[in-house]
This record gives C-alpha cells, sequence and structure tokens, in this order.
C-alpha cells in the first residue's frame, strides 16, 4: 500500500497519472496525493470523488513555498507518522515560440516553474520521503531535453522547454548522486510525446498510454536505476518510418 | 583585424581572455571589446591603459536588459558600421554549497546570470554578429556542466553551476540550430579548471593557460564547431594518476 504525491495533476498527463494509479489494486497502490495549485478542475473532481478516498486533493503551487510548506504538513498530518513513498514531479509547463529561441521571452519563468518547482518540492518533501519505504522520486523530463538527441527536435519551437528539462535532467543526477547512500531513487522518466494540451493532437500516444507506461515504470523502479533517464516502453509502436521510439531505454543526456 | 567582445571581463578567465588577445598581432586582433558591470576593475584598467587602444571599456551587466542595450548601441556606434566578429560569453558565477543540492537556495539567480544573461546578451549583439565576417558566438561552459561526466564531480559542492551549464549547453544548441544557415558558429569551451577566484588555488591549469588555450580554439573554429562543446588541449599535461584531462576532444553532454 505505497502512497503517491503528483504535482500538477488537474489535467493531462498529471491526471491521467492519479487516474492510472486509483484503477490498480488498493493492495499495491494506496493513497494519491493529488495535487494541484487550484482546486478547479471538474475532471481532478470527478476523480477523487470516485476514487471511493483513495485520492486526496492537495493544494500546490511549485512555485511557491508558503504553498509547499502547507502541502507538506498537510501531507504530513494525512500520512499519521507514516512515510510518503513516491514523489512525482509531473508539473511544468512548455513554450511555443514560433519565432525561436531568439524570441525566447520567458526563460526565467520557465526555470522557475520546470527546474526551480521541481528542487522546492523535493526538498521540502524529502522528510517525508525518508520515512517512505520506497523513497522515490520520479522526475518527468522529455526527449526534447536530451542534448544529445537536439537534431531530432530542431523543428520544435519550444526552446525553453528543451532548455530547462536539460537543467530538470542535471538537478536530477544531483539529487541522485547526494541522496544514494539512503537508498533513494531519483527518475527521470519520458513519457512520450503524448495528446495533451502540452503535446497537441499530432502526438504520437494517447495520455492514458502515455501514463500507464510511466506507471508500469515507476512500480518497477529501485536504486539500481538511480540517477537514470528511461523512456516509456510501448510494444508494437512504430513511427511512419517504422521505428519504435518508444522502446523502454535509457534516453543519452 | 577581428573584432571581439568578451563579457565578465575584470577578472578571472575574462580578464585573462582580454590580456592574451591584446598580446597577438593587431593584423590579427583588432578592437576588443572588455566588458564588466562596473569600471572599477584595476587590473582592467591597467590592461586597457596599456593596449594602446586596442581595448576598448563597456560597461555591461549582462541580468540588466537596458544595461545590454546601451552596451549594444555603445559598441555599434564604435563599430563605425562594421561588424562585430566574435562574442565571447564568459561572464557568470559558481554557487558553493556544501549542504549540496538540498541546501541550493541560488538557483533561480543562477540560471538567470549563467543562461538567462547569454541568451539576452546574444541576441542582442545578433545583428551586429551578423554584420560581422567571423559570426562567433562562444559560450564559455565547463565539463562540470556534463550530465554523461556527473560522477567525475559528484564530490564539488556547486550543484546551481552544473544544472545551470548543463541548461547553457542546451541553449547553445538551440541558437546553432537556428543560426546555421546563416554561418554562424555557436561554439561552446571548457576552459579547464583554471586558478581564479571561481576555481581556487586546487586548481589544474593556470588562468593564463586556460585563456591562451581557450584562444587557440576560438580563432581556429567555425562552422564545423557549430553547437559542438569542446575541451581545451593542454600538450603533456597530466593528472595525478597520469591522465591528460585536457586533450582539447569534445566533451559528452
Amino acid at each position: 500500500m505505497a502512497s503517491f504525491l503528483i504535482t500538477g495533476s488537474s489535467r493531462g498527463l498529471g491526471l491521467a497519472l492519479a487516474t492510472r494509479l486509483a484503477s490498480l489494486p488498493s493492495g499495491q497502490v494506496g493513497t494519491i496525493f493529488a495535487t494541484a495549485r487550484q482546486d478547479n478542475s471538474t475532471q481532478l473532481r470527478e476523480l477523487i470523488n470516485a476514487s471511493s478516498g483513495r485520492i486526496e486533493f492537495v493544494g500546490l503551487d511549485v512555485t511557491d513555498k508558503k504553498s509547499i510548506q502547507e502541502a507538506t504538513s498537510l501531507v504530513e498530518h494525512k500520512l499519521q507518522g507514516k512515510g510518503l513513498d513516491y514523489l512525482i514531479n509531473n508539473a511544468g509547463a512548455v513554450d511555443w515560440n514560433p519565432a525561436g529561441v531568439e524570441g525566447m521571452e520567458n526563460l526565467n519563468e520557465m526555470f522557475n516553474l520546470n527546474v526551480t518547482g521541481v528542487h522546492e518540492v523535493t526538498r521540502a518533501f524529502l522528510p517525508l520521503l525518508r520515512r517512505g519505504e520506497k523513497k522515490s522520486v520520479i522526475n518527468i523530463s522529455t526527449t526534447m531535453g536530451s542534448i544529445a538527441k537536439a537534431h531530432l527536435y530542431a523543428q520544435a519551437p519550444t526552446p525553453a522547454y528543451k532548455i530547462t528539462k536539460a537543467a530538470l535532467n542535471m538537478l536530477s543526477v544531483q539529487y541522485a548522486q547526494q541522496y544514494a547512500s539512503e537508498g533513494f531513487t531519483f527518475l527521470l522518466i519520458s513519457p512520450g510525446w503524448l495528446k495533451t494540451d502540452l503535446g497537441g493532437s499530432r502526438a504520437d500516444l494517447s495520455v492514458e498510454t502515455g501514463a500507464e507506461k510511466a506507471i508500469d515504470i515507476v512500480l518497477k523502479t529501485g536504486p539500481h536505476q538511480n540517477g537514470k533517464f528511461v523512456n516509456i516502453h510501448v510494444p508494437g509502436w512504430v513511427n511512419a518510418n517504422g521505428n519504435n521510439a518508444y522502446q523502454g531505454k535509457e534516453i543519452e543526456w
């Protein structure tokens, strides 16, 4: 009965991750803390209402230290002395800069949300994670954050997304190094190109598939994957060239 | 008679880069714009006074858009219709977080200085660079910004430096992709571990050696190195294990 906390769960992948977790047996998945800046998502509210108390809403703005502190206190109270097993840092944003990198006006804001937000949430929840059984922090990244693969994404007008996710990758590795000796697992997952508001309608996969495959990885992870960056595994998927971009392998930095 | 602009040239590597450039024949190196936040560096002032007008001071705070705009206008005026050949984005800072990543309080400030500062300076100078012969932008990075090599630097208590330099690397690649067709060269150089305020006294190399070897790369670069990340070449240097960490090769991301 592991416990989970997901940031940015009002829509998109975060909502789908909460949905997927709640569909699994309660012997495997215990309390799911679905967090979002505001409690105004009809979809999340319906999911929570249908979850028989398995999903709990927690207000959390990852760019607001006071909000993070309040969320930490609330989760600690709700866990009644137990630890938090899995923290899934999913909250984040993508930019859209058709003028390319030269037109990029929002880099500091994107750093604050996509990287510093993860840092602040992670360090705030470390004491609860230490008390957990799994000590796992999952950071949702993207193959677009791989500098080695940047040539594949040259046409995507999202420079701040790519830059901040490369930074997130290094942040994760720093945490992985520092907490390896305590049995922590810090894992970066690329959930695939998903049909969400962020990914758009031309994306490769449904958000449900991305969430299912990401959770498959989460539930099997452990210290052997500490500091790694992995892709989801979607057997049989092929792109227009007949290649499967989702083979569950490690992604180059 | 190429022209150069160096950010952060009041001390350390930036001062040494200006010194090295000014030591080269005037047929090879023309005007050197040595920029810094404030005109209060005795060393830079002495260098400028001894340079017979080859080095010109330009006030430039890379975190202040108004300052960047003023510097751009001043440099444009001084170039009298000619373009700027080389922009060397050297200004930056290192953090010191003995408590490791968990104690990191300065990540946003470091992003603003080490990444957004480079972005703002680069895009402001693009019009002048377009008019230049070399169209070269050199971004000073570090092997500590390589995620693939992070295991080598696990003990260095500078998480924000590592994270922001990984982000700078991706920023450079974004510029390289966007301006390749215009003949630009965006090159990341790791100048080595240098005995500066930033590097400390236990560092591998003198700042003069780092600057000399970095300038060797700068003067030979061109579109074949666009989007690359290279180390300096110091023939014969060996560490305690008998290995040469400065072989002038490309650095993994």
